[in-house]
């Protein structure tokens, strides 16, 4: 007989992303320009590649400290406290993760009771919802004012409250939406959790790519030192996604248990992406300068191009990789659209509703691919607009 | 007011790993040998080192397919019905991992529901402890045989069953044990699962150190299909550790839900660690052997002196890194013996408790340091047996 083993009901019910459609959409096509990669083609900068170079020949490949290299959280901790403005001992509230993604999991895992609330500003990336379902929490959406370039509204934010609230998580500067949440509108935040008693948890992973403001971090504010999880990595700004090494930093007592619990999951963390880690900490500014203008400069014309297209909308970008326009207009479901488009222009975009159904009518573009592709993408989209999209 | 996160009681119990303490007692002191790491001083082969190489110099670290680089499982599956006679459909079930810890993780997470409990042969392997504690299971100690070999009593394995009891969970070859249960052992506890509808974890990690015989996988066996998850990897094999790669392989029904949690906790898994996984396996296969035979040959001699020690009893060495010799004669503690030794003769050994209350007046003995520290280790060791310990 055969056993029919019972998964968890927390595991069970994580929702699949709607990526997994889109990759099906995809199959056995050619010659897709992608408008949906999160995933940069492009080269780490020398630097770096130099420095993995003179690691791998030395054939070693050892475990690292539990915990991160100790020279890389020591040379990190200066740089929170130089760039980011943030106080983080590298010995008792600094961990170095596989990515982001693992520095999210341990710290929801870790605080998150079941039943407990998250308040989720939406749209919102998508395994930050995931996440809330497989730690047996309940994710609460909070709808940005899109009028406003996806601006929080705080009053909005307030009526989401109920006494299971404990924390709100965000993505600024803001995959998928582009937009950055200016110093301003996070002191209003800071005074907001302080209000409510909330825990922030801040993936800034994006953040060399803030493109027309001086990065800001909540955790920077002295009262949130206490209550702020501040999540980074090296994956986005130096080209270094594979090599998944990020960090987080938060109070010494929580850190202390999620350092417990990425011990029992991960061990350590790839020790070249550590290597790539600290010579991305060392690394010549003008290489962040260059690659932070080029993105700049290709989600400008994407921006451009896109609303040239009558009857769409779209936020100004102001960061990340992504622009996330409005197709409303045109009364196809966003998956639909996303599914009509590789089909009939073999274009691919991220169908909205992959960040929430607070997405519907929206598609994330964004500008990952080479620049002839990306220039390809965007002369299918306007050609496919003009044919099929109409109002 | 300071906000006072409250953590969650699963991770806010996970007990803390043994070896911290005798970091501490490290700290500060030179010239010590290490008789204690599982972390090989010693590098890939270079057929490996080249492969990275050659992936290096692209300069290009892309994330990659969620569930590992569709070659690598294709010749993984491949390996697995060659080598382990395990029949694993890469698309369904089979997933790439950070280590045999994320799989053991995200197995237990999906599988183990609260109050569950789960039997571990005893001594067993820290974190196994550890990561039931972090899904709200019960681990159960199931003494092993130490007077046959820590072979396993099959009378008291059964004592041991409640209509709680969901799983088995072993590692073979063994750490810390240097143990190896042979193909009539894994016959008879297939049987045994069969019989009380156990699942049976079994994380074969250190498979290619299997110095006597055959390796043998339980998830072979036709019958265990259904129920068997496999564990292995990369690191120890293919001196790979920290390059993080590992795999697992089970019901492609549970396997989905594993997926969907992977995919949340770390994403994807290090392109570098996969390209080094796919190297590994086209490897030639004296690289292998040579490996295999330097460490059956540390082991012996390491054996041989331990056990001339008077007043000390170790199991025979059959696979692994590692001896787990009996110094309960000498009436100390495993932790103030291996406190000892670290103060008194500049040599590192795990206290047996490390890996559980069974494994007191014990200490797991390895051989990864480089050799004329391992010699070192060892003359260290006779010498402080001479002079202190008495019976």
């Amino acid at each position: 007989m055969t056993l029919n083993i019972q998964t968890v009901p927390e595991i069970e019910n994580i929702p699949e992303s709607k990526r997994v459609p889109i990759l099906r959409a995809c199959e056995g096509k050619e010659d897709l320009a992608n408008l949906a990669a999160g995933n940069p083609d492009m080269e780490m900068p020398d630097f770096i590649t130099e420095r993995l170079k003179e690691h791998i020949k030395t054939g070693l490949m050892p475990y690292t400290h539990y915990y991160g290299l100790p020279k890389l959280r020591t040379a990190l901790s200066q740089n929170l406290e130089d760039e980011w403005r943030i106080k983080a001992n590298p010995e008792t509230e600094l961990l170095i993760t596989i990515g982001v993604s693992e520095a999210l999991y341990l710290i929801m895992r870790t605080i998150l009771h079941p039943g407990d609330e998250i308040l989720l500003p939406s749209p919102h990336y998508g395994s930050y919802y995931q996440n809330c379902i497989a730690c047996g929490a309940k994710p609460v959406l909070v709808p940005l004012d899109e009028q406003n370039n996806f601006d929080p509204d705080f009053d909005l934010t307030e009526k989401a409250i109920t006494p299971k609230t404990k924390a709100l998580l965000f993505c600024n500067p803001n995959n998928p939406l582009g937009t950055v949440w200016s110093k301003e509108i996070l002191e209003k935040l800071a005074e907001f959790a302080l209000r409510h008693d909330l825990i922030i948890l801040m993936d800034e992973i994006y953040r060399e790519f803030t493109f027309y403001d001086e990065p800001f971090s909540i955790g920077s504010i002295p009262e949130m030192r206490d209550r702020t999880f501040t999540l980074g990595g090296f994956s986005k700004s130096y080209m270094m996604m594979g090599l998944r090494t990020g960090f987080v930093t938060g109070p010494a007592a929580v850190m202390e248990a999620v350092k417990k619990l990425h011990y029992c999951i991960t061990f350590c963390c790839p020790i070249s992406g550590q290597i790539g880690a600290l010579a991305a900490l060392e690394c010549p500014t003008e290489e962040m300068a260059r690659i932070k203008a080029d993105f700049k400069n290709r989600i400008e014309v994407l921006y451009q191009a896109v609303i040239s297209i009558s009857g769409v909308t779209c936020a100004q970008p102001k960061g990340a990789f992504y622009i996330f326009p409005n197709f409303s207009a045109f009364g196809k479901s966003a998956m639909d659209l996303a599914i009509d488009m590789i089909e009939k222009a073999n274009v691919i975009a991220l169908p909205g509703t992959e960040f929430g159904e607070l997405g519907e009518s929206h598609l994330r573009l964004s500008v990952c691919a080479r620049p002839d592709r990306i220039k390809l993408g965007i002369s299918r989209l306007q050609e496919y607009a003009t044919k099929y999209l109409k109002n």
